[in-house]
């Protein structure tokens, strides 16, 4: 299998800072997250500190991230890494049914913003999934709910409804699907996740409704989810001055490596972060 | 005296960004620096990372951070910051013959690339000096040295002439000032600084020459001699992630702060800082 130099994980300001930095450094890296860049960033309206781009929309901003990666040739992996394996001299990265192998990781996933659902951390592995695509195969003929917080929730239900018995989706952001004989959707607020050793159900403002499992589909994941073991600070990664984790060859950057959330901060972080991968990779070798 | 809520010292991109940010959050803010902004930057060839602005160069780079500081009707004081005094709950800024007061300081005034000359750290003081207009008045009537890695030095050399009994100027960067009665340029090579409690030699590859005092005029100054109190870490001022030093309400950021010297990098920390500074701020009220 090939094994990358640096794999980088999402295509916000740090992502997209970071593979450039990394590529005009000669290294071999690949890059995963949305061709079209960062869904938040096209949304935000005019960005007024982005320092020399005074006044950018954030469409406008986003194609002139895309336009610098096409000047360096680099391409985007539009696949959602679900899992980071420390393996001791490199990583493995989960991403849908395929693996990768990388000698350095820049984590650059953003923040999950909304509060997580209570029980949620609780029945994490045990009934609560991040990734249909990584999980659903074990919902065969049962019922599950989907929560859509991002604007690729509607696809992964739309999968989910091909295994299972049946689909509940709630939409929390973004459009919902077109509902079918064995996919309803649902418009409550979802409150808490319930069970004993295993989740049972999911109580709503609505509701309390039987599922043998509730898949919260987010633009980013909660760090701890992502990659076992690494040291978190609530909802950030606990990141040092370059941008180094407590796992030696693991980088963070941008919103998840803590606030402020800013572009102009998330694309400096990039850029230090892919020069601590590099003189890692230098001293390693 | 009017007191301003952030001094930034510094007009690189570490300086831009974060007046750009505190002119957007309201702050009043005084920016020290230069009105073509940072020479080192005008004088970068190509600039291959600058997220968003793929292949720029050094001018074209400084005419974009120009244009956004003039966007927000933001001006630059060129004047140089000689010493940052901490009075307990606001700073007294020395520049030239004029103090300025300030709530918090943001320190972006680049980093001392330059080896140190041997004996520098101790005659600093005491008989070497990194401002003319400064401390040029203490040597009527003596013999200084001016040492020129800067811009600025031929100026700052015409001034001591005006002074001194004898200027000796040697050139390590950039043109010398015309020669005059009292004004002799050295093309040599300073090797070594002369003295027992007082400095009484400059030592060069070409001879040893007695002065009174040896001015060093560079872009940027050691932050120990800038800030008194400044807890540093070689040339470079320590900070956190959040660009706080040991001094409560003085941030530093860009090269200054630290590896890896990098543009975008720069401008990331100058809006933390900027934000740092901003939240420090609405503590204290």
């Amino acid at each position: 299998m090939q094994r990358y130099d640096i794999a980088i994980i999402g295509t916000g300001p740090a992502g997209v800072s970071a593979a450039i930095t990394a590529k005009i450094r000669g290294k071999n890296i690949v890059l995963f997250g949305q061709d079209m860049l960062s869904s938040k960033i096209r949304k935000a309206e005019r960005i007024e500190n982005y320092t020399g781009l005074p006044a950018i929309s954030g469409s406008e901003l986003a194609q002139k991230f895309k336009e610098h990666l096409d000047a360096l040739d680099i391409s985007v992996t539009e696949k959602q890494v679900s899992t980071v394996y420390a393996m001791g001299d490199y990583f493995a990265l989960q991403a849908g049914e395929d693996m990768y192998e990388t000698k350095t990781v820049i984590v650059a996933s953003g923040v999950v913003h909304e509060k997580t659902i209570e029980g949620e951390e609780k029945f994490l592995g045990r009934g609560v999934s991040y990734c249909a695509t990584c999980d659903g195969r074990f919902y065969k003929g049962k019922t599950v709910a989907v929560i859509g917080s991002s604007s690729d929730a509607p696809e992964e239900a739309e999968y989910l409804a091909e295994l299972a018995e049946k689909v509940i989706y709630i939409p929390l952001k973004g459009d919902a699907p077109a509902e079918r004989d064995n996919l309803s959707v649902l418009r409550e607020k979802p409150l808490e996740i319930i069970g004993d050793s295993k989740l049972t159900a999911l109580k709503t403002d609505g509701g309390e409704y039987e599922v043998s499992g509730i898949f919260i589909i987010r633009d980013a994941v909660l760090p701890d989810k992502l990659i076992p073991g690494i040291e978190t600070d609530g909802s950030h990664i606990k990141a040092d001055i370059e941008m180094k984790t407590n796992i030696d060859g693991l980088f963070a950057c941008g919103d998840i490596a803590g606030r402020p959330y800013q572009y102009i901060k998330a694309a400096g972080q990039g850029n230090i972060a892919a020069l601590s991968a590099v003189s890692y990779l230098n001293i390693k070798k």
